[in-house]
């Protein structure tokens, strides 16, 4: 069976500051074509950092493309698209929340909607957290108030909506099967 | 603490089939001026449906944003912001597999990454599958080839790198620990 698409055109319609926007023409494997509308992204890594007595780290923010306050566990954007996930897990931790730590592992990653972008995250866990004394300061066009959570104040939080984006109910789900397990 | 971005100027940079692009300039809490790219989208439902003999229905498609062929749970567009996201579910499920489910629950929604876009997507589980005789039709650009598979099937192309979407990746967890607390 074949599957790809061929592009036959593709126009930058928006090289923005975070997002490129692009529109291609394909050709369809059935001959036919079609446009698709892309989001070009560099990538970005998350981190689901607990503290030592099991809360969960979470920044509460304003998200404008849904013109809401979100909370989400700490992540950002990669300086670069072929910068190590993990430094960018560790700088956005510390930038956002004020904490370095000393255990790290590998949780997963996904692309977040590859419909129309090529955004990939990749998420950490982070346990063993110290408070740093001057931590990297925050982006500039940041406002970011750090919680740190119980499961229960978590969940709670999902369940009003307010904690709502794809990589923190990842998280929280993650979070709940360690529970079942016994881990955490 | 004052969290809100008000819209000073925004401007539709492309109104395209799937995705608006948006420019908007902000008045960010601290005073500041800043600039948001946002993808305007009327959201999703997806469909983590179980075979009688416990395997989980999968769509194999070509995604151009990526230039990867994808295996992802199925899923489609809302025709509109406000249909209902278990109709979008069955149809979707229908156009794309060939099944009809009995029982339908709600497992979760969230949005795909509100940095950049309002995307919104709702995931639901279906089972007691039915195979249609004459199914609603594909799209017209969609190809797409069904696959069922078995968990360690299903993780093995998690681990590959083949199935690697939010709502896949979150669904293959939710399997996951379903399987830990034996329901499935």
């Amino acid at each position: 069976m074949e599957f790809e698409e061929k592009t036959i055109k593709s126009e930058l319609i928006y090289d923005g500051k975070v997002t490129k926007y692009i529109v291609e023409d394909v050709l369809l494997p059935n001959g036919k074509q079609s446009k698709r509308e892309i989001v070009r992204h560099d990538g970005a890594a998350a981190v689901i950092a607990f503290t030592d007595d099991q809360k969960l780290l979470l920044v509460k923010q304003y998200r404008k493309a849904i013109e809401k306050i979100s909370i989400e566990i700490p992540a950002g954007l990669k300086d670069a698209e072929d910068e190590n996930g993990l430094k960018t897990a560790k700088r956005e931790l510390e930038e956002e929340t004020g904490f370095q730590a000393q255990v790290w592992s590998f949780i997963t990653s996904f692309y977040s909607t590859p419909g129309f972008t090529d955004e990939f995250l990749e998420i950490y866990e982070a346990r063993q957290l110290i408070k740093v004394d001057n931590p990297l300061p925050k982006d500039e066009d940041e406002t970011i108030e750090v919680l740190a959570l119980t499961f229960e104040e978590a969940w709670h939080a999902y369940e009003e909506g307010h904690l709502r984006d794809s990589k923190s109910v990842f998280a929280l789900f993650y979070w709940k099967m360690k529970k079942i397990q016994g881990f955490n």
